[in-house]
């Protein structure tokens, strides 16, 4: 893997000054159609060995093109809002918008690393870590960003020299600490784990490019190169749609929809009475101590008028106004078009002791923009495997992730739509859209369908709630967050 | 102040059903309204003691309103990202958008509140910190806010009946802690500052409304009534120009920019001496375990043309780019569009031990804003004073904040435009836009001299730096942010 990279490179001075006039010129100029274009990011990933050039590089990746389109971001000990979220969220935090040149010192790799390298990671932990990486720059990969992976390698023996260099000189010495030398002890160990984590996760979407550390001039010259590759990379996958499969229609017409039991209700009296005793009993159970250690991500799906509303409201009801936020999602702002389409939703992830209910949420995705052809069919289809990432992310980070899917019948759906147009209170709930909406009934319980057999997962359940029955519906609602939460929080103690 | 308020109000329950019906009604109306135009928003501050109904208000205001157009934001204890910035980001990074409500559950009166009943602040920090809540609302108020401040009253005697009543239900008994009983001890004392913060704060545009908290019906109608007020308040202040003043103009045509000495310069051989002075110098003070506490705030700004770029290439290359970040303003996006002027900045500011440097800053409000009639002269006028409290609040938590004005004169910069216009790697630089602002430069120049009357304090000075020599105006930049930041430490020392 580092094989190239231990050889003796050199480049004469009088050479390097030429090739670096004319990468800057061409640096510079393929910045500005990256911004002009801002279709897509460029993200350089900063990783490899100590004395290794990582700093002064970026230093000089900063000075070659226009600085103020470009953003580094050094990550270092995370801050107490950032350990309250799942790991990837202080880097999702960080991203640059299209059009713009991120660096990131530290970056998803370096946990696993360190925790394998010098820690007590096991292989099979790292292993998965890298796994995770990897889906998460495919995802980057897809949603228009072009990633460089930059490795700076040093044999030991150079690194020895480089630290030696270092300390030698007045004026760098104080960047030599005594964590170097304890890196430098284990060379051979990092080394092996980064042969390891560089083999698994170099992708044609995000290869690693190993830079030789040790000759400024060459390893300044492979990073230009490298820069200006990726910058000039416009091949933004196209893909047709022939590549990307549709889910299986179903044959017989029976879908987990279809064959929901809407027979259910509750008269007032018991609703009433099964009303308060969910209430009281969600009041208490994020009162526990151990809820201090999870958080609760509810998100609430359903056709037009199934009553998401309402069943909200009686959620919110019975909780501290405090604890909870409530995101209702509507079209997204201009910040959040740059960026990956998770990205709106991960910024309002829960800090520990908290809730947030997603009023309409990342099933977007798979649900409208499937149906009216707001993306390609290779799109919703990959966001199937990125939301369950993403919800996995949640979960092992202590999450309890309850997702509701409320269902009623054409013909309820059609009472309600008529009941909104003639109450003057409830007009304004109703409009052309939701009409047009209904005419695709079949297709929407198609995705719906479709949703619930690849996103139900034994972390983030998907719950069908009938919802002819108001009352049914919302006491339904209240009684499986109150379960799954009741259920999580016996298993800490 | 208090005194309606200890009277024992009572509304029948018969009697509150039908108002609150109304009420709701209406306020789901003006909800509405709110939204559409999205001109205002309304930010609900929740004050008052132990018992008085805050929790219990909060809740039905979430219950009447659409709860998805409403962020109830509680802040407890600051997290470690806010407590490295001053006291005030934390309420500026939760605002809510235009057209929306917010309900900020604790505020800027918490820290004096407290500090002055229960701990050792004295009638001086505590006057001061009460005025620059009032001096912040003034803001909020003329950037299209409504505020509603509800401060919840018990006299001593119903709040230990409250407290009492609260242990006594199981169900309810969870939420008396002994500091509620500590806080009923100092009853007296909380009310006697608050009496204080309450007539030092209520203003035209920020009232205080005191609302009598034993009765919870009673308490329901007064809150249900001001929100619909504020709601509702869409008298967004449009002053005639007359009442805001313009600065006198200079008599004799000699301003700060027109008696700057130009004639400095420094050879090839001089600047390259300095500019390694000088960096080397910054890369030692920014490495002091003293700064560590401080943060570093820079302003670039200066007339078209003037070297502001090639001055921050100087200064960011002496430095790690871990520790700074670099942000050009561009057009606002959308979601700084929604919130006060300054919310933009705010968001930058930077940790301890970090340094942010501006490229353009909140001073277009009082330059090109100003110039172009983007704004009224109400608006720019109230700028000099919005930007000075900003800026005693960063300098106040320890930002050392450097603003360099760069000053060439019109023959140099007609060089330079020419220049640009010629060279074809900075003809990008150049556009109708820049000769359009040219032909303003007598209004740019007067507008930079009063900026710089109003602006330049003892904890934020302007340098005006004569840049028609580069290499001049880069090591006089270097020197000065040295120079300052040096101080700084020394202070510390």
């Amino acid at each position: 893997m580092f094989e190239s990279a231990e050889i003796d490179h050199e480049i004469p001075k009088s050479e390097y000054e030429a090739m670096v006039d004319e990468l800057r010129a061409r640096l510079l100029e393929a910045q500005r159609t990256l911004l002009e274009q801002s279709k897509q990011a460029v993200l350089v990933v900063i990783a490899g060995v100590d004395g290794g050039g990582k700093g002064e590089t970026v230093q000089l990746i900063n000075s070659w093109l226009d600085p103020r389109q470009v953003r580094t971001v050094a990550f270092g000990d995370p801050s107490d809002e950032e350990r309250d979220r799942p790991p990837l969220w202080r880097y999702w935090r960080m991203l640059p918008p299209k059009g713009k040149v991120g660096i990131f010192f530290d970056s998803w790799y370096t946990a696993p690393l360190a925790g394998r390298a010098y820690g007590d990671w096991g292989q099979a932990q790292f292993d998965r870590a890298v796994e995770r990486a990897s889906r998460f720059e495919r995802m980057l990969a897809n949603e228009g960003f072009v990633l460089l992976k930059l490795w700076f390698h040093l044999a030991k023996s150079q690194q020895r020299k480089r630290l030696r260099e270092l300390e030698k000189d007045k004026l760098t010495r104080w960047r030599v600490t005594k964590e170097d030398w304890d890196h430098f002890e284990n060379h051979d160990r990092l080394t092996e784990c980064a042969t390891r984590a560089l083999r698994l996760s170099s992708t044609d979407f995000a290869p690693w490019i190993v830079v030789p550390g040790h000759d400024e001039r060459y390893r300044s010259v492979v990073v230009a190169r490298g820069l200006l590759d990726a910058m000039c990379n416009d091949d933004v996958v196209e893909a047709p749609s022939e590549t990307a499969m549709h889910p299986v229609a179903t044959v017989d017409g029976k879908n987990v929809l279809s064959t929901l039991d809407h027979s259910q209700s509750l008269d007032k009296d018991e609703y009433r009475r099964e009303l308060a005793r969910w209430q009281g009993k969600l009041a208490k159970l994020v009162r526990r101590p151990a809820f201090a250690k999870r958080s609760l991500v509810v998100v609430f799906e359903g056709m037009d008028a199934a009553g998401k509303g309402g069943a909200i409201r009686r959620f919110a009801a019975a909780l501290d106004p405090r604890l909870y936020e409530l995101v209702p999602i509507a079209a997204p702002t201009d910040e959040e078009r740059a960026r990956p389409y998770l990205w709106r939703f991960w910024r309002h992830l829960p800090r520990r002791g908290k809730a947030v209910v997603f009023d309409r949420s990342w099933y977007g995705r798979v649900l409208v923009e499937r149906v009216e052809g707001f993306c390609t069919t290779r799109d919703w289809m990959r966001a199937y495997s990125e939301i369950n990432d993403f919800e996995e992310q949640m979960a092992e980070h202590g999450a309890v992730v309850v997702k509701l899917w409320l269902q009623i019948d054409a013909d309820e759906q059609l009472r309600r739509f008529r009941d909104r147009e003639e109450e003057v209170t409830k007009r304004w709930k109703i409009g052309p859209e939701d009409w047009r909406n209904r005419d695709k009934w079949p297709q929407y319980e198609a995705a719906v369908a479709d949703m619930v057999d690849r996103t139900s997962t034994e972390l983030a359940p998907w719950t069908l709630v009938a919802a002819n029955d108001k009352n049914h519906a919302r006491v339904t609602v209240l009684r499986t967050i109150c379960e799954r939460l009741e259920a999580a929080l016996e298993d800490d103690a």
